[in-house]
């Protein structure tokens, strides 16, 4: 089948985009794929497929490769002869920044393309991690409890140590400090604020249990991966975190019981529904004392979670198929006619 | 000064922007005004100032007007010779989908174009009702009491008469309709399903106290419009409301004590603060037994609440000189290049 892999992005997790869509090329090798690449300054790119690999981007070969422009219902590359139209489905593979923001969604959703990928509410409520905590505390699923810092406020930690220490919306660990004893603090939220003017700052849980679950919706139900229990460091610094994203071997399933399966499944459905439609995503838990709450939502995880499916392809095959509409209203004249009508012009 | 008036919209509140950006040109007579609007099919056109009345949409005489792409930094007119770039900054003046549902913003801060508007993430806590219900809880803010029904599900309603029944996601009373009596409660629900998939009702306050009051942020400071007191009817029918967005004769301040406007000031300076930077928005309140109460964030208020007041041209002129920057990421190759370097390539 038709995919077109969308990737790249002015964001802090370009690099890691581009190594996502080159796992992807891998694992949906039976595709027909196609590679449209996002550059720094927001100019889109067809990849020749031969060319998908990192130092294309990093040398700028991309830039010889044709330029696309966004339009009604896909992608135009212009020519000496015309214009020929790209209208596959995409599959956003943007991290972080552009891709996550709502900026991508909104963008396809102007131009009626259809994509697999969160919507601009679900980017909203999953980008800034203030705001799944706003999300959670509404549908009733517990987190981590927090406090949010200000850029330029005075800042009074208020929260016994450890702490960990998250720009509000950042994803991959980037700006992230753990902080265990109180003269780090002024550092980590400076490092921080270099990242965002809103900055998270949660109890850090030693040995805490950690559980992933990735799962989409077809036909109004959710079709769950298996639970991992990720292998971690303390947490993934960047540079683990970009090897991280071209993960593509199937990895085993969290040796928990059925109860705890079911809660994790059941906090991710609460999460889902009604909000990510259209989209892949991976829900990060941590448990303590038998207790499941929720630490992140990835509304477009590293190579799409692919590691967590039996069968990669087919899901992407399913979620293709089920993909929401932008629901474009039709406009109507009737007020401005029968105002005009009535002053007889 | 120089602004770019953008209206219109693939939206049921496309007319009424036609009707706002018709009275801002008057508002704001002593402007460099140029008028961008965007029709039902999600194309650009520049509209000569001498036609900016209603017919010419209704008879579809703008499309033999000039047509504008986003590119990066405006809007690009093609010509014989090449291309022309429109720069100026935008009022975003797309009332309901497209303009306060976020996607203007996205395709703005993607194009990085300043613009008087909501950034994307407030459009999401203002257009979907549930939303703003979310972010008031989260800040302390108080609201009227909701229950939320979706589509095609048992409906109970479990609420005492008379309720209001609303769209989650439309601004403008459109869809919206008083329960006085059990049995018109399906009805409404219907009318209001088909509109959005997620519905809100809450109590309908009978003879409750209704006050408006606008406002924009410069130099971390909030400047307030007047408080209005709207003489409303029990509620504004979609034709009243479409004169409604003509307003442009300055009203009355509403003959309430200090106390009472310190306190709607307060709610309107938490809500704004950290998500309506950029925008003037215009927030209504209720004001139940001394309790204010938040009904509604109107992100874009019809014809800007220019009404409200004293020197419009002014609030718009220092707007301007302050929006936010659309803060692209500038991308880095550094672990890209440091693998490659790593393989000696």
């Amino acid at each position: 089948m038709k995919l077109t892999i969308l990737f790249g992005g002015a964001s802090f997790e370009h690099e890691i985009s581009i190594v996502s869509a080159i796992t992807i090329k891998e694992k949906l090798a039976s595709f027909d794929l196609s590679f449209v690449f996002c550059d720094g300054d927001h100019k889109f790119y067809l990849i020749d497929e031969k060319k998908m690999k990192s130092t294309t981007f990093s040398t700028k070969e991309h830039k010889k490769m044709p330029e696309l422009t966004l339009v009604n219902n896909g992608f135009a590359q212009k020519s000496l002869f015309g214009s020929t139209l790209h209208t596959n489905p995409i599959l956003n593979l943007i991290h972080g920044g552009d891709g996550e923001d709502g900026t991508i969604a909104s963008l396809l959703d102007f131009f009626d393309i259809k994509y697999i990928g969160p919507r601009k509410e679900a980017c909203t409520f999953s980008y800034d991690k203030r705001y799944t905590k706003y999300l959670c505390d509404a549908i009733g699923v517990k987190s981590v409890a927090y406090k949010v810092f200000h850029k330029n406020e005075a800042a009074n930690l208020g929260l016994s140590i450890p702490v960990i220490v998250k720009p509000a919306s950042l994803g991959s660990s980037i700006g992230v400090s753990i902080v265990k004893d109180e003269s780090e603090f002024d550092y980590a939220l400076d490092t921080a604020f270099e990242y965002d003017d809103a900055v998270l700052v949660e109890p850090f849980i030693e040995g805490v249990k950690e559980y992933n679950l990735a799962g989409y919706m077809i036909n109004d139900k959710i079709h769950f991966s298996i639970v991992e229990e990720p292998q971690k460091e303390e947490f993934l610094d960047f540079e683990k975190k970009y090897m991280d994203f071209s993960r593509s071997e199937q990895v085993s399933r969290a040796d928990i019981d059925e109860e705890l399966t079911n809660k994790l499944k059941s906090s991710f459905e609460k999460v889902y529904r009604g909000m990510f439609e259209g989209a892949l995503i991976r829900c990060d838990f941590f448990v303590v004392k038998g207790e499941v709450l929720l630490n992140e939502i990835n509304p477009i995880p590293g190579s799409m979670a692919n590691y967590l499916f039996k069968d990669f392809e087919q899901v992407i095959r399913e979620l293709s198929s089920a993909l929401p509409d932008a629901k474009r209203v039709k406009v109507s004249y009737e007020y401005i006619d029968s105002i005009s009508s009535a002053k007889g012009k």
